[in-house]
């Protein structure tokens, strides 16, 4: 770097900044503007892959060891079924657009049957590189709700529900709004889903806990709350400091553009944002708990930076940098009084899913109106309500039919023993501690 | 995201398509091209360059713990070497076109050596772009080895087969197809490597394990298979995930170009393929375990991620999504049926590298002129004979002078103990379990 | 990849080269460029952001079990202070030009602020995405000191120092160099921050460790020194792994444009000199441990590619291929030996910091003449001892007055017991070893 650097500097811009400024340059050529846009798809989409890693390494720190490679399993299997069901159904369920309420019914839609004639009428990106983007979007939602009820889920009987939720249920409620249906029409603002993709693996996630119950052993019939702790704090560090770096793809990607001076200028502030929000979940969630317990709950912090991340989703672009702080930092407060809140319900969310998603999720999204005039309150809470009475009523349904067939938990000592040695026929940690006779 | 887009998708397009429309649109300026060639080189490389991490934690995760330093050790240690030897002579050897059966003999050969003359002929990217690119690549390679000859090779053995490994064997087989030989000219066709690096880093690794032998203890005098499970689960698990990420960087920066729409475009459907190839790998190696054992083997799940991905590597681009699933679900049952197979013939194969990267390597190769029009069925059986023969003897030769100079393997006291006792002086998790006593 | 691939490369060429084609060809569009020199801010931003999960892995993998999830809260908090202190004032301290010796007081300085008018005047690229840049970068300086004060240092403490670190004493030193200010007049040369981030860095972690003092029980009275192996040495190395990845944006996007064929094809050879440095580093680590101990030791392994890194981090364009080999292989010499000279004075470094960050940050310094006709060795020496001296000073200060309010370290009993229960109040592995009962 050189002293020439500030100068440069100073005749940078941001998106508003420079959008103003465009008139007075020459556009890229359409083709550039293609080529930028599609780049953009690509980038952020694999980006957005990684966080599958995050949420594997997140939950696999977060339960104990006699679950882990079950943990493990869950992830990556989801994150495939993720994209195979997003391919078979789930992308044209999206985007088909054949209604307000619902998307398309073409079955395998390949991003190769667009009509070329069409591509001369707009041809701002490949369609191919914003399939990637949505499919590897979709794996998020299922990854929230496998934090939430790991250590006692079957594998299968989870896998079905992903199958449903990534096939149907996610891409119906998403059709509403990102397909163009009636929230949309609505005036509902969601900018990279705050309510579209997390509070829904947050409504799924609620849904499988009250279905498959809490561990046993959580809650002692005195009431009291027996704390089950994670088995690897350093690879829960990892899974969410792999989540934030991916979030730059989700939160980033989701301009739907980079191919002029406004658009690649607005990644910049959508970047700036993402990083901030979760900053100031990570800070507040850190002082909280030092005033609360005395000590700096890890977890806590781990989640803080999650909720800010949530929190600031929805709209990462309009706020100032000081507002999407304070933003992340709300999200924050919200996880530190909801974790043990849900404790209380005795609803088991082994992770702390539901509040990072479902709830950071929500205020996020009644945060949109504070900094975008576009958006208004009663749209936004309109959008929250039909999005979560949807997915939580549609996931009860399919999780209460999973569990009339072939159940939902394992059995009380596949539970007790492990799910990596009941299911996996495995230890994820053979030769440490204790192995599968400890907690 | 908002309603617009799926307006805008409609206008979108797939490299084929794409590449219909292209006419009508103007191109971008020479130098724009080279930049978008140059930057699909770099941001490809940089997530090829992370695979190195990712087979340093798969490997790392399927070694005992008292290997577990020693096979990080090698991980970082051949990445090293690799590039080293590349810039020696390997990549001269590989792309110099001396003649159509090796490349050039210029040691230290510099992109920078370029004549200036020679850009205005073409001016398509940077050269140096290019050769980051190839030097990231060889590494895998290498990677592949030293998996398979885990916990008893010696390390300075093992590094001077890396050594001839990047500097020649690599770079002489490459150059006959990438380097324009006569394999190239016959008209073999392997558009990201699953025969030229995967299959050729499985031969090596075949070699290794014949000339090393398997470890003590693996089989018994009575037939007996002696399992010998990996120390960590979730590190294997992050590595998969890692080397998946990493494969976009693989197969889409093998396009060599991103300076089109049909380019860019072809990159997407690249993506697509590639996770989508993965994702039936993962989906079918559960099925069959589950039948097969009863339970779902999660190395196996992740072995046949692995599996897809490096059978889609042969021809990434041409294949349907539909057809991409198939394929990659082809290598997950090649894993499920010749990881035990290896075991009955006694080639202790540590991390299943072999079925992995050989067998996957060869399938996908095989199936190139399923989508292919351009690539016969004969011409691909004599790429991957060729190269399989030349690797193979190449790679026994290198071994058995290795061996009869210094030695291949540690003595037993040390393979008991464990590498890292024994050759780097520290354990990898000394305060963990039971130590250096455990099995 | 086809035997065309040959052809396109001989039409290639690095910067130097390019830049001499350049006239011949048409530029990009002024929009063009700003959209390319964005992208790079954006993209090797999001890159240097995951240094910090960098950092945060090896530092947690280098401590003892009982220090783990401290260390792992710590990482993550000092990044989130970071970003948030150099919002609140360090970025204008840095770049608002006031003076040759300090930058703007301007508070909660936007990149919105940019008046529009100074676009027209450069409008080279968002100042958003440099804002992003510049904010991931400071984290960097931090975690230095992270690392070396772990296991005792008092977390609010450490906190508190990052505070003081990335709001002032970061950016006032960068104000002379990078700033504009009186170092950059002067001729100081640090392209990417050898000296300004690493070196700063590594005097900001001296001085704590003076102040704070050794470990307990880490000197003997005897003279003797104990060693305190890491817990999770496969997490070090995936930390030095994501450090290495990292690089590349750290090193890269400090061409600060990618518009031209000239600046993109620079980026290239600051790839291959990054990497081929940090090989360096490796190779030259693993022989001269083997020489003096007779064992590779795998710590130093990790720590020579670190040293690399700094290494050729002041100048990664200038040098051929080769000499940023032998720049990265001095950078290994120099962590052999220092990391036990460091001992013997009785400086209890955890992570080895100071030898990598601070003298082999001081060695790139240095050896910038080497290839850079621009820089010379006094112009150098002086910018070295001025951020050095000031560093230490300002350093050494804060550390004192922190310690002279609440005090710098845990007292005692919390340190025997290990910080993870004392301060965060759980175990980093719960179920792991021996418990904390461990040494």
């Amino acid at each position: 770097m050189t002293a020439l650097k500030r100068v440069l500097l100073l005749g940078g811009g941001t998106g508003s900044v420079a959008l103003m400024a465009t008139p007075a340059l020459a556009a890229p050529s359409l083709e550039s503007q293609y080529i930028f846009n599609t780049l953009s798809f690509l980038m952020h989409g694999f980006l957005v892959m990684l966080m599958a890693a995050g949420f594997a390494m997140l939950e696999a720190g977060l339960v104990r060891s006699k679950n882990t490679a079950a943990q493990c399993l869950k992830n990556i299997v989801l994150y495939s079924i993720a994209g195979i069901m997003f391919y078979v159904l789930g992308y044209d369920m999206l985007y088909g657009g054949a209604s307000p309420y619902f998307g398309g019914f073409t079955f395998f839609w390949s991003a190769g049957e667009v009509p070329a004639a069409e591509i001369l009428e707009g041809g701002e990106y490949s369609a191919g590189s914003d399939w990637f983007f949505q499919m590897v979007f979709v794996a998020a939602t299922a990854s929230i709700v496998s934090g939430a009820v790991a250590e006692r889920a079957k594998l299968w009987s989870f896998f079905l529900f992903v199958v449903v939720l990534t096939a149907l249920i996610y891409p119906i409620q998403g059709s509403w709004s990102w397909g163009g249906g009636w929230l949309s029409e609505m005036g509902f603002s969601d900018f990279a889903g705050s309510t579209i993709v997390h509070s829904v693996g947050g409504w799924a996630a609620l849904a499988g806990c009250l279905v498959i119950g809490a561990r046993k052993g959580k809650y002692g019939s005195d009431g009291k709350i027996n704390p089950m702790p994670g088995a690897n704090l350093p690879l829960a560090t990892l899974g969410t400091f792999v989540l934030w770096f991916g979030w730059f793809g989700f939160n980033g990607g989701s301009q739907l553009a980079m191919g002029t001076m406004a658009d690649v200028s607005d990644i910049g502030t959508i970047y700036i944002n993402t990083n901030l929000a979760a900053a100031g979940g990570v800070v507040v969630a850190c002082i909280l708990t030092q005033i609360l317990y005395k000590k700096i709950d890890l977890t806590m912090a781990l989640n803080g930076a999650l909720a800010g991340l949530v929190s600031i989703t929805a709209e990462p672009l309009a706020p100032t940098p000081g507002l999407a702080i304070i933003i992340g930092a709300i999200g924050g407060v919200i996880v530190v009084f909801a974790v043990p809140l849900l404790d209380k319900l005795k609803v088991d969310d082994v992770v702390g899913a539901i509040p990072v998603h479902l709830f950071a999720g929500i205020w996020g999204t009644l945060a949109v109106p504070l900094s975008n005039d576009g958006a208004s309150f009663g749209s936004q809470i309109v959008g929250i309500v039909a999005v979560g009475v949807f997915t939580f009523v549609a996931s009860l349904v399919v999780w209460f039919i999973i569990k009339a067939i072939i159940g939902v938990r394992v059995d009380e000592e596949s539970e007790m023993e492990g799910l990596d040695k009941a299911d996996c026929g495995m230890e994820a940690y053979p030769e440490f501690g204790t192995g599968s006779q400890r907690m």
